[in-house]
């Protein structure tokens, strides 16, 4: 490598500080035929020093960017599970009816084959197959919500976590939704230290099935809020858009958090999750001047109570019944944790009972 | 995204198979301006319906390649560690008279504050600072055995093992250069779980530090050694020529391993590496027809024994020692273990003694 020459470009769009002055030189990846040829770079691309180091190909690592069609994520083949899901909703793009109960788990075909978890790594593990990009973000498309089924957008997580506090804080996401025209969302495991007695710090996590797919300690969510506004309050269709940016941060440990704790108690400051996750999140945001508003101060950060989210469950289990007896069942339920079923869930109930008697009378009265 | 469209490019090069049929598009990271601008993609490379959600970038893993004078290597951000580091040997390449004194452990100016090592995460940990493209590699020239001692290419490792078993696996591969005329390695560490007395497998390691540096519980080598030849035995210019590889991979655990562990004890299927680390090595190597040689077929596999490698680290204390009295302790050690000199170390002896004499002798009688 040239040392006194500070920057060289090849054909073909690749930089390269002198190796003396700078430290190092970054590599382009050029992908031509398929996803899997990560190593099908331009010869031209890599430095004419380094062409022997790499005459039969650099070590893939597989932690390229994944687009599907509402979610995009980078793979960490070693882990089998994401690094990080991406993210965008909107008011519109969460209308839509597609069922998740049409959805299968299963392997992403785009992962080569020894990096992928299988659904065996999961059952009987003890731990539930939980979503990043979640399912309820993606019911105005079929195959969007099929693809978050994909084990590349899945990690092992805590039951009542999955069903609990995640969920909740993916249905605040939702909400965030109706208050502003856009909002970012990235996912992710995280695998987290801790110190013992003798100071000492070690990670340690479970790895599970055949595949040794891990299990974080942890999860994290970056939400980016954005309010578009014009400067003069009308927008006209060349007038330049500014949009006003709040961003949160927040690592939730996985495992079983009870309604008590609020989600400011795991907000993290966006530097020490890139430090302790090795990811730089929405590098094209202006960070500094002025500093980006934290979420919590202009949106309430207040995940739904705990009889809010029992009538929202009890709402799901009674439009998804089958039989009279398990309609029946779900309102019961209700009662027993003393919550008195809203105007919103009595009406479903009352036509889901209709449906089903009618259903169950013309089942009994079959010729 | 178009269902039913196949394949679909843009300028500038990209392929995208349609989500529905093949799961997922694979992203390609272009560089523009500098090392850390891994963002720094031409829109029209993000497809259409993933626009949204990238406005504000995606999140930058920094697991691009990095390449230095004589050694290329991907970093991992969150374990402050490489992820795997390459080099290039040959018989020509390891002559040289650069001396490792001259070099410093120094943080990588190519990798951002947040994500490097610093020496004092390493100072009094119990951890040596263990080189993955080992400086004698590297005698060639000042700047390549310089960048060698960047934290980049290094892992906290136990004393015992980074002078000992893996200082000779090294010096194997140095030794591989005289028998072969290229020798490709590619060294890095590993974090391996272990099964517990109830059947969980658990992956357990130690961070040090401020920056939590990962101490891993394994270190991998792989080594692909070749031989040219041509059809007729004697290569004039146009003839084509051909190579015969041969490749082993080796695991070997981050703590002291004594002697009597022959090489071949921690030699595993290249497979079985790929699936642990999350790595394709050599991805340009047709592996299948025939099967690539095992390297310990086709040569020894032999790490230097006691002896040898006793009269070794004792030529290297005796030509560098800077007083008789160090001098002698050198020479004291070597009896004590019950090995005689050889002529080589009797021979640089003799010249370091009249050297010192000299010196000290002149010292003593400044006027």
């Amino acid at each position: 490598m040239a040392g006194n020459v500070k920057f060289f470009r090849f054909v073909g769009g690749y930089v390269c500080g002198a190796a003396v002055t700078t430290g190092s030189c970054v590599a382009v990846m050029k992908l031509y035929k398929d996803e899997d040829t990560e190593d099908q770079r331009e010869p031209e691309k890599v430095p004419q020093a380094q062409q022997e180091i790499g005459r039969y190909g650099f070590p893939l690592t597989g932690a390229e960017i994944r687009y599907y069609a509402n979610h995009t994520l980078s793979y960490n083949q070693a882990m089998k599970t994401p690094r990080w899901v991406a993210e965008h909703l909107s008011h519109e793009k969460l209308l839509g009816k597609a069922d998740r109960k049409h959805c299968k788990f299963k392997p992403d075909p785009s992962i080569p084959e020894p990096f992928t978890a299988h659904n065996a790594d999961y059952l009987g593990s003890g731990w539930s197959r939980g979503h990043m990009a979640p399912a309820g973000d993606n019911k105005t498309s079929e195959q969007s919500m099929a693809e978050t089924f994909y084990l590349s957008n899945i990690v092992p997580q805590n039951y009542e976590n999955n069903a609990g506090y995640w969920n909740r804080l993916e249905m605040y996401c939702r909400d965030l939704a109706k208050r502003f025209d856009d909002v970012w969302v990235i996912s992710g495991p995280l695998v987290l230290s801790e110190e013992g007695a003798d100071g000492k710090k070690t990670v340690s996590y479970q790895v599970i099935g055949k595949d040794d797919v891990a299990v974080p300690t942890h999860l994290f969510k970056v939400i980016l809020v954005g309010k578009e506004q014009s400067a003069s309050g009308n927008l006209t269709n060349n007038q330049s858009v500014s949009e006003t940016l709040a961003l949160g941060a927040f690592v939730v440990p996985n495992q079983p958090i009870g309604f008590k704790r609020p989600l400011t108690d795991f907000q993290v400051s966006l530097s020490e999750l890139e430090k302790i996750s090795g990811l730089t999140f929405f590098p094209k945001v202006e960070r500094t001047t002025p500093s980006l508003p934290n979420l919590c101060d202009r949106d309430s950060c207040q995940l739904m109570d705990f009889k809010d989210f029992t009538l929202y469950l009890t709402a799901r289990k009674v439009g998804s019944a089958r039989t009279t007896v398990k309609l029946e069942k779900s309102m019961a339920e209700l009662k027993e944790q003393g919550i008195a079923p809203d105007d919103y869930v009595l009406k479903l109930y009352q036509e889901k009972k209709k449906e089903l008697e009618n259903k169950e009378h013309n089942l009994a009265h079959l010729p």
